[in-house]
């Protein structure tokens, strides 16, 4: 019997867990869940007989090293940082080990060690990094084996509600970390556009946005993230002259985003003094100049040059910015409290289902003739605990594991799933799980 | 013969060592300038039988503690990271000191062993932090001890060229820090007006101005510092509803200072790629939406809803901030390109004269009158050297040696000159030097 340990029974690992107890009599696995809290990990085995909970706690060694050497592969879904503990544990034991985060440096170092003990340590294999990886090395490879020539790669991911319980004026919930989507596109976002270099600060990024039409799911807009220029040598595409990666929201959501930033309340670098007692009426107005007798609407309005009446300001008044409301957070920093507003208002409700959206854009020359490969997957979630988020995190990861337990993926050394022995079985896989991309191709000119 | 040791014969230094050893023979000083370049101390010395210039190097140990208790005052004017090292030797050998850096935290703690030994280590007292403490304290303690109620002070602090050099269209040259002035107003800005805490992200900050008129030099224009909520404990104001600090520049500076800001240009966090090879075009159109066929200038002046043909532009151009010339650094920063640029335009020449503009505005209550002072200096600079930098920093910190020497100034420990028996006799002195603040007194209402 094999033994599988996955350590963290959080958000992501429902339908990660799921998945190999349902696989585990057919394949003869043991599922072991470890959490800090045993109670959680409990919830996610639900009794079944192969699965085990038990009480984890990463920063004891001799936990770590005592279930690292009794398992066969060790499955991280804690959050990054602390994934290289485990993976020095795997290389000294000789056990293979399966993450869904960036492949950090500390890691990467470990390349050689694990090659000689044979075993794997793949990362990046959620949805992004995972899927985003996976659909988009499948068309570079298909493209690059025929001699053609890509001269453009655009992507756009985005985690948002699905259509159906898509019923506030922001069109968006909360569906993943709060605090990321709050301090979403700090520092400035690079990326490269017909071989001209592109920077854009935090403060305009909001603004420089594009339309994307995902399916029959309409019209979404795309901002850049952060660094697109790494994934050229990630994807081996050094040489293209434009690649862009980028965060979908509807329509309408960015506009009125960026008035938050415009104002200054993302900021989490300082707090406000008193910010227990302020209501949110009063943290609006620190952000805006003291002028006798102008109600707060007003002045915000006119700072940012919106009309009154727009969309902008109704969405505005719709979170309660302006209400007389104590904020009872103390010590705050303004981006808390914006996401301690938000929460209470972008809640994903019970029976809510959110999804996943993910379109890559190509442009490339192939004997002679220009053609665009849109490629798209929207993935909706099943509910409240088997999320779009927990899915498409989950299930790549789990596909991943059987593959390396049954031997089909046999590569060695530190991986992230831009190789076709790893990411062809795996994409097969995701398409029963209705993971699976749409392409649409036109000839240009 | 007393023997100063002043460490650092940079810009900021001229107009110091001048004092000193026109004061020499009267006092019976000797006067040691140790800096890393024995030619530039020398250069200050210039041959005065009083004065001797040494090599000094801050790192050397046994150098810092020779010279230290060789000497009865010493002078730091190094980057104020360094005046610690030469703080703990002076409490060691019971020597005082003397800088015109904010206190540091290092510093600070020496405070119980300096009155131990009966030494000071007087910190702050050069134009800003210095003049500014002594010249508002002054007002302050004034106010108070008439039990007056201080409810509004706002101050300003400006580093520009004198109105005769004042030539180009920015109406500014650099006569301090270049790097300094590219980078000035990152984090945000926090003051209080009328009990309202307000913070002002960067990307505000030069939107946010205040018209300033000082004496017979006219307009001026203001924005906020960083921080200006310290203040208030460091004059003994914690309960003061309006308080805020700011810059000085000339009227329309701040708003075409602020393409750059709203363009990016001034992040010092990246790198750009092959930044040596770009020319100015490139550089500021890295900075706009990639568009076909639409020349650099009029994407700029769309993006930020400029007027092709308003003063912005003009500066602009004025700058050749589009001119097709190669930057020739090396992996640079956009802050380092642009302050690259600037140093060629905004030149200090030759000749030229800078001046120091600072304005404090108290209102207050008192007899149940309420009034308002308006306290300002304008100090000019007498050339390339004795800058009005040099001057405004260098006699405070020489009047405050001399005190010291004399036994006039007998506080131990650790301060700043917020104190009576330190600022009284230094304003005193420094009207000699045409130091000297105009005070406007109006009745309101």
């Amino acid at each position: 019997m094999k033994r599988i340990f996955v350590i963290g029974a959080g958000l992501s690992s429902p339908t990660l867990i799921k998945y190999l107890l349902d696989n585990s009599i057919e394949y003869n696995w043991k599922v072991i869940v470890g959490d800090i809290s045993e109670e959680s990990a409990q919830k996610r085995i639900n009794g079944h007989p192969n699965g085990e909970a038990i009480a984890f706690d990463i920063y004891n060694e001799k936990q770590r090293t005592d279930e690292v050497k009794k398992s066969d592969i060790i499955i991280s879904m804690l959050p990054a940082r602390f994934h290289h503990f485990v993976a020095k544990e795997c290389v000294k034991y000789a056990k293979h080990m399966v993450t869904a985060s960036y492949v950090s440096e500390e890691i990467k170092e470990l390349d050689n060690e694990a090659k000689d003990k044979g075993i794997i340590l793949l990362n990046e294999i959620g949805v992004d990094p995972g899927i985003d990886h996976m659909s988009a090395k499948n068309i570079i490879d298909r493209i690059n084996n025929a001699d053609g020539k890509i001269n453009s790669f655009i992507s756009f991911t985005g985690g948002l509600v699905a259509p159906k319980y898509d019923n506030n004026p922001w069109n968006y919930k909360f569906t993943w970390n709060p605090r990321n989507v709050v301090l979403a596109g700090q520092g400035p976002a690079q990326y490269i556009h017909n071989g001209m270099y592109k920077y854009i600060p935090y403060y305009q990024l909001f603004k420089r946005l594009q339309r994307v039409y995902v399916l029959e799911y309409g019209e979404f807009e795309g901002y850049p993230n952060r660094d697109s220029l790494r994934y050229r040598t990630v994807y081996g595409l050094d040489d293209i002259p434009t690649m862009l990666r980028g965060t979908l929201r509807r329509p309408g959501f960015s506009q009125t985003w960026d008035v938050f930033v415009q104002l200054g309340v993302t900021d989490d670098t300082y707090t406000l003094e008193d910010s227990e007692n302020m209501t949110y009426r009063d943290f609006i107005n620190t952000f805006l100049r003291y002028e006798k007798d102008i109600p707060v609407e007003s002045k915000l309005a006119k700072y940012l040059k919106i009309n009154d009446d727009s969309m902008i300001m109704y969405k505005l008044r719709w979170l309660g910015i302006f209400e007389r409301k104590k904020i009872g957070l103390k010590n705050a920093t303004p981006a808390q409290i914006l996401q301690h507003l938000l929460e209470q208002k972008w809640h994903f409700d019970e029976g809510d289902k959110d999804m996943i959206v993910m379109q890559h854009q190509f442009e490339y020359e192939l004997n002679n003739k220009k053609s665009k490969i849109i490629s798209s997957t929207i993935v909706e979630g099943k509910g409240n605990i088997h999320t779009a988020m927990s899915l498409t995190v989950g299930v790549p990861v789990a596909i991943a594991t059987k593959l390396i337990l049954t031997g089909k993926i046999k590569a060695t050394g530190v991986h992230i799933p831009i190789i076709k022995e790893i990411y062809e079985p795996i994409l097969y896989e995701l398409e029963q799980y209705g993971i699976k991309f749409i392409e649409e191709k036109t000839e240009l000119k």
